[in-house]
């Protein structure tokens, strides 16, 4: 099945702050199985903080790549929801990204040179029958019967509106050179407490021996978490590029007392 | 394959309270994959509330409908679980819903007005070769196998047992009318902290300048979240029909200070 | 499709302590998906403690044989990822168990009499085309590209490394016969607060009236949670056979005030 570039694989991965405790979740899937059968469902995370497109682009950035070509990823985080936000389409890479237009993809994509972006045709729900939707709840009621059209190929993305930019209204903050350090934030703690910065890896090439300052605190540039005594401190280049800090087998949200934005500097401790 | 009126799709759907931490869902999921391996599983939710098969009949009156015909519903919240509480089968608009025998689907198919209520023969565990269960742990040792044999149609419905009425001990309290009011109540809060009543749509018609009262506090009726001004309270009819009450960009059960249970009143505004 | 003695079904499970909030485990699904796209994954849990392979393992003890045989069960809880430790396959009663060398896997087949342990070739990795992996992550760079090659049948058992013991640092501690009495310790508390120990059902087969201490109070042995009064503490005997500490309608944990590590003792209470 081809759609111009898109090549489904039927395969629809899910990004949403909707918990799983609520039936929320499970819900979209069985709208979107109900259209399409033979749709392989996998849940990316449901559990992207509530109400912020911008974390949720920040994680997919880190993922979506992962899926094979033919994915199509569906995230639903969308405090302006009954509202006029719009609804995007993203095509890169061979997998298409389906959102609401309010920030999330332009976050996931923001290192991706070559993307089609598409506005949902506001015409587009009832040309395919769906009814008008909630004012609640546009992941079942339009965004899961989008994807698995999509994913079905009987929807192409050249039908699901023009070719138009999204809107991207709060960007995360990007890292920024300050004389001979750089400045950075601490982006979000992960289930581990470990701190993920928007520091990306590329930025500490230039350090001969790279110290990490924050909260007070100074830590070495090391290769894992192992390479630290244990409830020590440390700093490393994680799975995904980006500086991290974090306490051998420990929780260095809660130990080093840092959460979202707080202030992270790299310098050079061979200059100091 | 057709199984008197319920044509399976292979299709079973999990609502329990084992949460997601223990392995107890993935243990049902092993359970109905080798008795069927062609089962497409769908995890509806594993967070309902503890041992309240009430709240779980809630959340899967909400959801049951969005699985196409053919679905198997298992829904397995089993406080009495070892005890002598029987497991009932309903079969609803083509789909087939699995559960322990006390209140769970009576609540979940409450507005449904056609059901064929089967309860499962005693003797049928051991036709189907399936050791005496443990004390606690039906999900396993009943449960899946019997969903299994249902989606498989290698059990019929007709052969599950004898059309019987279920239990029902402990039904959600229904919203009255008083006066020119409508008396509900707060039956639970989602995970973005928004407050369920159990006020239907269709009792708030009547009101020309609906206003609702909770907590010491006298709420708008707005078309969605983003209608009210950030970190103003609302009240809206959700994506189910049902009157829930909401802090813009907030947690309402936090900031209202609200939670199951809690009286709600709606009046007309333009009478008062 | 044969492997040696493993017929793949092309089901893998996964066992982590990734959690559900971070998009962890769907970035390993994906890598899964991308090399065997018929691969089915079933979560049997991501919310193992973090860093601890023993409970890991203590889990998959009571989980693994759930499923049918062609199964590979996936583990990755791993401390010490990036460090010099190495991966493990476990082949025993028809299924696959893969995860790290760090005492994991021993602890799930503590029981088992038949397991043919292999370790990890070095460099297997790059002769399956694996770009090196990250120090943080490998569970996405060298887990779950193993486990796909591996449910393909595309990489045999024989050909993942050599026959060789695994390590198995820190086993979880077994309960002792202590005079009259049996001494054991709680394992851990499930999501109801239901307080698991390491007395097997068999050690208590001696007593005619067992009286289970813990915390300062004595626990009668029932047969199920229902058979206590509301309330009331109880002990029995579990679906997996252990013994475990409950009560009736309410979370033993917390209002036992006991958790891992909290001795129990059962003793025979008609002798007493």
């Amino acid at each position: 099945v081809t759609a111009g570039a898109f090549e489904s694989a039927g395969l629809i991965t899910l990004t949403t702050d909707f918990g799983l405790s609520d039936p929320y979740a499970g819900i979209v899937k069985g709208r979107i199985l109900g259209r399409l059968p033979a749709a392989r469902i996998v849940d990316l995370s449901h559990g992207m903080p509530a109400g912020r497109p911008d974390l949720a682009g920040f994680w997919l950035a880190l993922a979506w790549r992962d899926f094979p070509p033919g994915t199509l990823h569906l995230a639903v985080v969308d405090p302006g929801v009954g509202t006029a936000r719009g609804c995007v389409l993203a095509e890169a890479e061979g997998r298409l990204l389906l959102a609401p237009d309010n920030g999330l993809l332009p976050e996931a994509l923001r290192d991706c040179p070559a993307v089609a972006w598409r506005q949902l045709d506001p015409g587009l729900a009832a040309r395919l029958g769906l009814p008008p939707p909630s004012c609640t709840f546009h992941g079942r009621d339009l965004f899961a019967p989008l994807a698995a059209e999509l994913a079905a190929t009987a929807l192409l993305p050249e039908h699901f509106g023009p070719l138009a930019a999204p809107a991207d209204p709060a960007p995360l903050p990007r890292a920024t050179r300050d004389g001979d350090s750089v400045l950075g934030r601490v982006v979000l703690a992960d289930r581990f407490g470990n701190l993920i910065t928007n520091i990306g890896a590329g930025s500490l090439a230039g350090f001969r021996q790279p110290v990490v300052d924050a909260g007070g605190r100074a830590m070495a540039l090391l290769p894992t978490y192992g390479a630290a005594d244990r409830g020590a401190a440390l700093a490393l280049v994680n799975a995904f590029g980006l500086l991290e800090l974090a306490v051998c087998g420990g929780n260095a949200a809660a130990l080093l007392g840092l959460g979202e934005g707080a202030p992270v500097r790299v310098r050079d401790g061979s200059r100091a």
